[in-house]
Parts: C-alpha cells; structure tokens; sequence
C-alpha cells in the first residue's frame, strides 16, 4: 500500500492514546485529533459531566459524530475513546480513514495507571470489577487492528517508534541499492518525507542536519520538513541556493560549505537534498567533499530526480567549459522519493520525467513498458499507486544497474540510451530549448530508428515506443535543430572514445547493447530525418 | 638494491646495443655513451681505419681508455663494443659501472643484420666462419651478465621494456598497499622517477597527463620529468602553483580544474603530484573529482610526503575557517617517491619528515626504533640504502595502517601519535613557529609523558624516545607557547567527539591504544612543565 493513511488509536482508557498520539502526530508533523477532547469541546462540558447530564446512549451518539468528524481528516493522528470501538458505524469509518493502531495492557496497568477514576464514569462504583468486565468484553475489538501494542512495560516514545517503523513498511515502497558497504535503501510514498526523521535515525545520523534546497521549496516544504526532523531531535539548518542550473558550480558549492562550517556540521553530520537535480548534484558533491564525507541524504521532488538522479551516487558541479566536469561517484545513505512534491510541478516537468521511466523499460523490463503502456494516463494524472509503482520499478531498474557497475566502467552504460543523441541536441540547442526528459524522448526515438536501420530491432518496437513517448506528450523528432550541430557535439562528447560515438541500442523491448560502430553517415542520415518513411 | 645504477649493454655487432641503448636513455632521460662513437671522436677515424692502420691490439688499448671514461659517467647508458668485454679491466669498471645488460641473438640472425661486414673488420674475409668462431670464443663472456636479452625476435621496444622492467624490479624497494579494487604499490628509490612512465604505462593511464608541480621543483626536475615521460608516449602538461599553505584552496584548485580542461585531459588522464604535502593534497583532491576521478600519482619530494601523506589517500584543500575541511579519500594508483628529490631540501625540512618515521616505529615496529637508533646519523646524511630501507619500512606500517581501516573508522586514529598535542601546538602557534615535525616531535613527547603519568610505559621508553627525537634535531618540548591555548586547540579539534579528547597512547615501543579517558587536568599538567622532573 502507498497511501499515508492516518494512525487511528483504539484502547482502553489508560493505555496512553492521548500521550502517544500527541508525540507521533508531532514527529509526523501532522495534526492530532483526541475526540473526546472534540466531543468536550463541541458539547462545552467535561466527558464525566455528559455522562451524568445525559447517559452513555446520548454520549455514544455524540461519540460517533465526533469520530465521522475526526475520519474526514487528513494527515491526522487520531485517538478515540475507549469505547469508541463499540459501534460498528464508528469502526468502519475510522478503518476507511487510516491504519488502526490498538494499544493494550495488562489489567493490572490499567489499574494503576486509571487510579481513583474520578473523570471515569464507567468505572464508578468498583473500579476493578468493573475493568475487568469491560476489558473483557471489548477485547475482540481490541484485537481487531492493524498494529497490536502492548503498553504495559513500553514508554510513550517507544510505542511511538514502533507505530512510525509500522507506517515506513506499509507505507512506502523501497528498492534496496546492494553495493557492499555502501548499500542504501531508496522510499517511495506519497506523504513519506513525514518518515524522514525515522529513516535518518536509522542510519545513525548524527544531531547536526543540513537541508539544502531552493528559497520556493523551503516555503512549499522545507520549513515544515526541518521542524519535523527537530521533533525526532535533530538540529537541522536549512541553506537555500537559487533554483537553476547555475547554482552548479563551485562558488555556490563554497557557500554551502560555509553554511555547513556554520551550523558547526562535524563528521557525524548529514545532508539532506530537497530538490531536484541541480540540489542532488550540488548537495552530493558538498557532501563528497565536506570533511572527506558526511551523510547524503537525498529527498528529490522531481519525477526525473526520483527515477534517476537520485540512485547510483553521481555527485557533480559544473564548471565554465563543461557541466558535471568537478564531481565525484558518492552514493547517498538514503533516498525518500515523496509523490507529494510533484503535484506543484508543472506538468510538461512531469511528462519530462516521463521519459526516463520509459526509457528504464526500454532498456531493461518489458512487463514495465507494457504497464506504462496500459497506465499512462493514471500516471500522468499523478494516481498514487500506480506513479508510484512506477517510481519502484524504474528505480529498481536504475539500482540493478548501479550494483553491477558502480563506477560506470561499462554496463552502466545502458543508461544512456536515448542520451548521446538527446545529450547532443540539449548541447545543439544550448540547453534552452527541451527539458532534459524531451531531448532523451528525442534521443531514444531516434536512436531506435538507427537501431532498426541496423537491422537490430523491427518497426514494430519503433512503432511502439515512439507511440508511448507521444502519448506520455513527449516531443520525438528534434524541430529546427541543423543536425550537424548534434553531429558535433556527439564528437565531443566525454562519452566518446578515440573520436568514436558510442551508443546504446535496443535489441528487443528490455534489452539493449553498446555499440561503437555505428557508421557516422547512418547518424547523420537519421538525424536529418530523410527516409524516416521508410 | 636501492642504487639506481648505470646500464651497460654488451653483446656482439648487430644485437642492436646501439639502438636498444639511445632508446633506452630517452626513456630514462640519462646520457647515452656509445663506447664506439667515443673512440671515434678521440681519435678522429673510423673504427675500421683504426684496425687498418694500427691493428687490433692498438685498437683494444683505445677500447679500455674509452670504457674508462664511460664507466665514470652518472645516470648513463653504455653500449660497448663488441669485444670490450674481452678484458677483465674493461668487465671489472663496466661491473662497477652499473648493470650489465647482454644481448644475445642466434648465428643466422646476426649474419643477417650485419651483411657484408664492409665497416666489420673482423669478419672480413669468411663473414659467417669468422662470426661463428667469435661468438664461440666470447660466449661465456656475454652469458656473464645480470640480464641477458635474446633480440633474435624481440623488437628494440620490447628489449627497452625488459630492461626498464629489470631496473624497476632491482632499483626500487617497493610496498603494496591491498585495499581490494583500490590496491596499488608504493616505490621508492634513487633516481627512481626515471621509471615513473614505465610505472605509468603499468597502471594503463591514458596518453593525457598533468604534472602538478611547483614553479622552483617545475625547474629543477619538472621539465626533465615531463619531458622523461613524453618519451615514454605520454602527453604531459605542467601546471603550476605557488608554494606553500595558500596554494591549497578551492581557487586554487579550480585554477588546475581549468588546466586539466585547456590541456583536454578525459577520464583516462592522470594527474601526477610532484612535491610536498600541499601538491599532494590539493592534486589528490582535483584528480578525486576531475570528472568524477582520473588516476592519481603521488612522485612526493619531501621526506615527510615521502613516508606519510602520499599513502592512504586522505585529500584535501582548506577552508577559510579550518585546515583540510574540504576533501575526499581518494587512494593514489602509484606512489613514486624518489630520494633524490630530498638532496636539495633544507636539514629543517628533513628532519621534520624523520619525526613522521620515528612515530611509525614507536606506533608500530619496534626492530624499525633499533634500526633508527643505530642509523640515524647515516640516514640523516641521506646516506642510499639506509634511508631508502627506512622509508620503505615507515611506509609499509603507513600501508598496513590504512589496509586496517580505509576510511579512519577506529585503527587508522593510531596514526594520530603525538599529533593531538603537536596539532594543536600548530593551531596554537599559528602554524608559523614549528614546521610539522616539530610539532609532531613535542607532541610525541609529551604525549609518552602522559602515558608514563597514566602507567602505559615506563620512563625508559619516553627517554629512548626522546633520546632519539634529540639526536634526530627535534624538539621535545613547546618553546613558550601557553598551554591553556594548546588545551583549546584540543577541544576544537575535529578528533574530538563530544568533548572528549583522543590521544594514541603507547604502550610499549611498537603499540599504541586509542584512549579518550585522559583526565584533562593530567594533560594541563604535563603541558605546562611543570613535574617533568620527577
């Protein structure tokens, strides 16, 4: 499952609901709802005095307003009454809002903990006899969660771990990246940068936490994602740099270090990248760099960064002769792909990213082309299991190809698929005309009518891809580009070798091979588009 | 052996000795005598008019006076005549000269070559009678040789290569550093830069090379060496940067970014470090990231880069707010160090680096602290065998150290031995008071006075140590520098975590613990002076 549900709260009185949730909605960062402090605040008077005034029926119909009412958020930490499990209206409804997470202990807790019971109307008279009368008639009720926890010998702080460690396994998607003692593990949710302080805990970071992003995103998302990591107990600063690719370089790299000298960042410290490509490439390289390493974290809020820039630790700033030129293969300890960030995206920044996930099936899961092929449209309306099934898959296929080639001697170079002909028109163009998505589109496009004029692939797969990439609104044919102009900047190209072009070319739909021989004439003759009707 | 002899080629006319030998001083960058040529130019006639005027004998008397004066020269190649090695005196003087090289060939070959045998004296008449009965003659004379080359179906390229191979295996002493797929071998030796592109040629670095330098060792062994490894098909640039502490900065290294880019280095280039700590620290950073890494050389030029920082492959360049801030571990392909570079250093400079090579032993190796006791004053007159013995020996504790612990995790902090005080004597002191060494030095001791106070040692291993530190012209304890400032700079310094100060504590000559238990007032104590006495 990939929607960050709410966390519901059942349990007896004096299992600790309001405590525990209240801690878990603040490390979460979102908002806690305790219906009885609803119901107290909608009636103007105390629990105990509704009971007295008007009996538990009227109670328990006010009860089941209050819960309807708390069901319709989101984003909310929820504890119910005790009894609040009694109606079965009420436990459809909070199982419809969010995971049912039943705290439980042992009576004799409950006993201590619920005292003389004066604010407990249903204890009144013998506390004990009637606890234990009650406990055990609700206890199927009880037991019917998602997540049981036994508070009786468990602090709040504890249940609150378990509950967050419950959420991270049901609530993200990951991919593991298997690379010996550099492995790390890659999320996907909708919502789950809530679970980021859980997750830089887990890799033992250290207090000192430095968020890097743009001034927009640290308004949209960067602000709240400090707080919430200050709550799991870090100290995290948050250092902006413009948005845009001239942030990559090594003056901006400076002013990060300077930031990271002044938040007092020492070895145990983490970076953590709120952004897209430029922020992930930027904040890598400063991570590589700073003290001879520190803890990469990248938190990447574009499609294209999710998919790609985020896995297989290319870290790189630019310099005036040629980008990603200063740079350095750091593989980050985590990356936390949240969905959410890419609903402000614009749409043609979507479809860009688009291209990569195609591009991932092409090369190498032909069950994954034929899930875009059927999900397209769910996928770009941004449905949230399905993007994110297709976020998984395309990062697993990125991972798969990192663990067998992690400094990019030669099987990494599947990945440029599309890519030395879409590098080149980016360079044709001056970087200004497609985004990066769109050239890659172009790229690939045509780089399998070169691979089916080789005789390696039919018409078909051409067919095939070139009708995905045009229903997913991506450009195919490169408009107005004078093809000698891609032609040289292939040349030049650092993928080249000894002057000759290298390309990765599709053999069939999830395959695809390097080749250095492709003859230049053939190049040229697909680029300027001639016998494409071929 | 660790004497980086002359080469001596023998064998008889038409084994190429000529040829093979020019080649041969190229690639070395030595002088290349022609025994032959030089009789020639005495006495202004040919080879054969001599024979024809004045007979053999005459000839042979020539011969001895020529190979005299040949075997006198320094960093030479010496190809003899063919029978030069007729006389014992002219094998003895060619014997003490340098290495004799023999290049053999079969009957049939040789007749080829040498033809009609118009300029051949003694072949005339009966060319293949004459050659068999002389190469029977003289056989055991030509087998008598430390490498003996068969050139029947070697090229000269081939035969240079052997010989160069021969040299790089009895010239250098040399000692691995395994770190898996990051192993690589450390030389050193006298002379031994000759070899670096032979050493180059071995690690597959691509044609493009930069030798990172400064202007002064540009002149004294720059050129010569690039122009050394131009010889060996290398396209060397030199780039230059000014000496000392401000060199070793992001300016700076974007200067040499800008240099490797203007010289079109790609991702095969390597980056060659000649000098000290700061080239090799900054080159090692540029080369950790130049497109995300191309191999790195270490050719270090002082003794202390000799035998510390150019094995384990800490990099780094300052930050205005503190040393070393911006780096990466980054381990070398090759380190080259050459003693002969430490003939031009100030004795200041040399004993700074010895402090390093004391530490080792007193870290580490008990029999190295024997050797030095016994051989310092020979080593510090930079006497061959006995220093390069010494370097060997420090690197290979340097190389076991950085094996154990790539990443400085936990055992490489052995390593910091009398640098958590000497490093904040240098803070403390602005650095401008004390070379490294010294500072190293009085940290050394003071820090065994310390594990003396704490009961680690007895006083006799701190005055064995700083017995040596004496004799080596170290200083031992801090000139007028207040130790409440020393206190701070150890609070403020990057080792400490949490507060909590680290010392490497010896335990005996040969083993040091990590300890962070040293009560603060003892270090004050033993800082100001005071009972040092008791």
């Amino acid at each position: 499952m990939v929607i960050m549900r709410n966390v519901v709260l059942i349990g007896f009185m004096g299992t600790g609901k309001t405590e525990a949730g209240r801690l878990l909605a603040r490390r979460l960062g979102w908002s806690f709802i305790d219906t009885d402090a609803l119901i107290e605040a909608r009636e103007g008077r105390t629990i105990a005095e509704i009971f007295r005034d008007c009996g538990e029926p009227y109670f328990r119909d006010v009860e089941a307003r209050a819960t309807a009412e708390a069901a319709r958020a989101g984003r909310a930490v929820i504890a119910t009454g005790g009894g609040a499990v009694l109606r079965e209206e009420n436990r459809a409804r909070l199982r419809a809002s969010g995971w049912i997470v039943s705290l439980v202990a042992e009576p004799e807790v409950l006993l201590a903990r619920v005292g003389a019971g004066v604010e407990r109307p249903l204890l009144a008279g013998e506390p004990e006899a009637n606890l234990r009368r009650l406990l055990s008639e609700r206890e199927p009720l009880y037991r019917d969660a998602d997540l049981v926890l036994d508070v009786s010998r468990r602090g709040v702080e504890d249940v609150v771990n378990r509950v967050v460690e419950f959420l991270a396994g049901y609530e993200e998607a990951s991919v593991p990246v298997r690379l010996g003692s550099r492995s790390y593990a890659f999320h996907v949710g909708d919502g789950n940068l809530a679970l980021l302080g859980w997750h830089l805990r887990g890799i033992g970071a250290g207090r000192g936490v430095a968020l890097l992003t743009h001034p927009r995103l640290r308004t949209m998302m960067g602000n709240a994602l400090a707080a919430n990591l200050r709550e799991w107990g870090f100290d995290p600063a948050v250092v902006t740099v413009p948005a845009g690719e001239r942030s990559k370089g090594l003056r901006t790299a400076s002013r990060v270090y300077d930031a990271l000298v002044a938040h007092r960042c020492d070895r145990g410290a983490a970076l953590v990248c709120l952004g897209g490509g430029v922020i992930g490439d930027l904040g890598g390289f400063v991570a590589a760099t700073y003290m001879r390493g520190i803890a990469l974290v990248h938190a990447p809020t574009t499609l294209l960064a999710q998919v790609d820039s985020s896995i297989g630790g290319k870290t790189a700033v630019n310099h005036p002769r040629a980008k990603n030129l200063i740079g350095a293969f750091y593989q980050p300890r985590l990356v936390a792909a949240d969905i959410a960030a890419l609903r402000s995206l614009p749409a043609r920044e979507v479809r860009s990213g688009l291209a990569e996930i195609i591009k991932a099936a092409v090369i190498a899961d032909a069950d994954l082309f034929q899930y875009l092929e059927q999900h397209l449209d769910r996928i770009l309306a941004l449905e949230r299991e399905i993007l994110v099934e297709a976020i998984r898959r395309a990062a697993a296929i990125k991972a798969q190809v990192v663990e067998e080639d992690e400094f990019e001697s030669h099987r990494r170079q599947v990945l440029n698929y599309g890519h030395t002909i879409g590098h080149a028109i980016e360079v044709a163009t001056g970087y200004g005309r497609y985004a990066h998505g769109e050239a890659i589109a172009i790229g690939m496009h045509l780089e399998a009518v070169l691979a089916a004029r080789m005789g390696l692939i039919g018409d078909a797969v051409v067919a095939r891809q070139e009708a995905l990439l045009a229903r997913a609104g991506l450009p195919t044919r490169p408009e107005g580009v004078a093809s000698r102009a891609v032609m040289e900047a292939m040349a030049l190209d650092k993928k080249a070798r000894e002057g000759r072009i290298r390309f990765a070319l599709p053999l069939r739909l999830g395959e695809v091979a390097i080749r250095d021989d492709v003859p230049p004439p053939l190049v040229q003759e697909v680029l300027a588009g001639s016998p494409e009707s071929h």
